[in-house]
């Protein structure tokens, strides 16, 4: 990794930008993921920063401020995310660039909201800066802010299903036992995304069964709280859920409780329940309004086979993380997460894309995007 | 990548020598692949070479034969495995070295030969050459010859499991469709384990349903021609297989069909029949045994699901090659490759180790080793 002081090319500064902002994982929520990185005239490093948190500095304001103007003097700055064009919990980053001796903005990728895509630019080019955008690394830098622009894009939350499987696919016995499939690297690789994502979404057998903590174990992330949400599709699991272990990790308020806006909630339950229209199984796209109107912006889907399988036939998510344990457990007795899709033939599988493999000794996570989304 | 002329560490020397020894897979069986370095009194990178092919001269000889006495004078040659003690189709490759200038052997592994296994350094060491172990290089050693590992110390073929499935662990459709789960370089690697194996087997379901070629078809290998095994259980394909895809693409002599013992064969066949013991299966151990009589040192299992299952029960094979596809099946109508398989506790689950990824796009291939051969 350059250090501040090297000369570096642009593409190194986007890349390091682009490292960079993945420092904010967890802690910028509903706000995206961005680096910055400032070199002067020379193309010497001069500050590389991000968005360390919701409602704190962006970016490039973070990047800017340990630098003078005599330093800023014909400088670049290259940034992950178009500026930002408007006033929000913080000033407009574009208006004040326009105001620095810096030269040149050079970004990956425009802000995907339609009502203020360019803007930012605009305002950038008015004010006789140099606007470069960099667009091998748009892609790069989609996939960076991808929660924020699904939020912004098809507004409702990001939804990623994590599964841990054996390499044939099985998550544990038809008889229920299931723990412990991947190893300690993989399990705290699974708390990064609790931690990560806004809310933990289980279906009621999972619930029942093994009755989880769904909190975050992660060292990075020591005090962060996360929602949980149960998908109670029988609508009765409020009582069992106040002598669980949700209670015990959990404040009240962060319990949701989803259920079929048929059967009528018992007035009394100071559990927060939503109810969702419902026909077989719950209806994800209503699902996902309701959740999205409550603020969650990102959900994780941690199982079971059932829950598994609504989200992949309904195709509304986005992400999959499989983590896959170098094991075999055979059909046999062997519980397969998606026990119930159906492919009729195999060009009609359900296909991903853009996979990769984190090694996880001794698992590997395999991560893919759905193909169709964005 | 070094060039010759720079000046490099043993480190670097040892891993040279190991990357180059992959560059004979495919031609040296019975051989291991091994790989030499040579570097001069300053370690001056003087030559890197491998065992190009069975028969051909050894590593370290094609290492050396670039170079004269003068330049060989107090030089280091670096060698994946230990030089060989015993004249074979070549002369004793630690002898030579004996005679030679240089000051130091460095090598990663012994000979797995208990017969042979520390000669070479004996020799060596008598000369009053240096030897040195870079013993932390030992397991990639291994790895790097292990068909010859295997075939010295268990003797019996090396065997290796390779599967194409999706992410769920589905190898095709119930209905029996089962062509192109992976793309085009996942399929051209398949060539390549094919190509690194002297004998590619499949169960006779495979044969009756696939009517499979099994040749090679890969650019570094355009001559090479390989043996194909058929798992006849019920000892009736003969006739079938004369007028299969198999008698197109190979020739009468490189076809070995697998039949059960006391299944008599019809004397008239011009096909190589090899009886094996059975009960219920084929015996693994016999079958393995009577394959290695027949100089088989590799075997490629290429399905299907019974003969996959009769391997894992068996526990006698080395490797799995399992390629997986960014996509989903479902088990409702997908063919798992371990339906038979039986787990009756999670802590029963086959496991295995040292699991590697290989990007093929848009698929992966996870390769990994039984854990308690060797």
């Amino acid at each position: 990794m350059a250090k501040i002081g090297a000369i570096i090319t642009i593409d190194e500064a986007m890349q390091l930008a682009l490292a960079e902002a993945k420092k904010g994982a967890g802690f910028t929520s509903p706000n995206p993921l961005v680096g910055a990185v400032v070199l002067d005239k020379n193309n010497k490093l001069l500050s590389v920063d991000y968005h360390k948190n919701y409602g704190g500095p962006h970016a490039e304001v973070n990047a800017l401020n340990k630098l003078n103007d005599r330093q800023l003097e014909g400088a670049k700055i290259i940034v992950t995310l178009e500026p930002c064009a408007h006033e929000g919990k913080t000033p407009s980053c574009a208006k004040k660039l326009a105001t620095l001796p810096i030269s040149t903005v050079i970004y990956a990728v425009e802000d995907p909201n339609p009502l203020v895509a360019g803007k930012g630019l605009e305002i950038l080019k008015e004010s006789g800066k140099e606007v470069i955008h960099l667009s091998h690394y748009e892609n790069e830098a989609i996939e960076l802010a991808e929660i924020f622009f699904t939020n912004q894009k098809l507004k409702r939350p990001f939804v990623s299903l994590k599964v841990a499987s054996s390499l044939d696919g099985y998550i544990g016995l038809q008889s229920g036992e299931s723990q412990w499939i991947t190893g300690e690297k993989a399990r705290n690789y699974g708390h990064f995304l609790r931690a990560t994502h806004d809310a933990i979404c289980v279906g009621a057998k999972t619930f029942i069964v093994d009755n989880p903590k769904l909190n975050i174990r992660h060292n990075d992330f020591p005090n962060k709280k996360n929602k949980v949400i149960v998908l109670d599709s029988e609508g009765n699991l409020s009582d069992k859920i106040k002598s669980s272990n949700l209670i015990k990790y959990h404040s009240l308020e962060d319990i949701l409780i989803i259920h079929p806006e048929k059967i009528k909630n018992k007035p009394e339950q100071d559990l927060k329940l939503i109810p969702v229209k419902y026909s077989q199984g719950f209806d994800v796209e209503d699902l996902l309004d309701k959740l999205f109107e409550k603020n969650i912006f990102s959900l994780l889907i941690e199982g079971g086979a059932k829950t598994y399988q609504l989200f992949l036939e309904s195709k509304k998510f986005d992400r999959l993380f499989c983590f896959i344990a170098p094991s075999l457990i055979g059909q046999k007795n062997g519980l397969s997460w998606t026990k119930d899709l159906v492919t009729r033939s195999l060009s009609e599988k359900l296909s991903f894309d853009k996979l990769k493999a984190i090694p996880l000794d001794p698992d590997i996570l395999l991560t893919m995007k759905t193909s169709d989304n964005h």
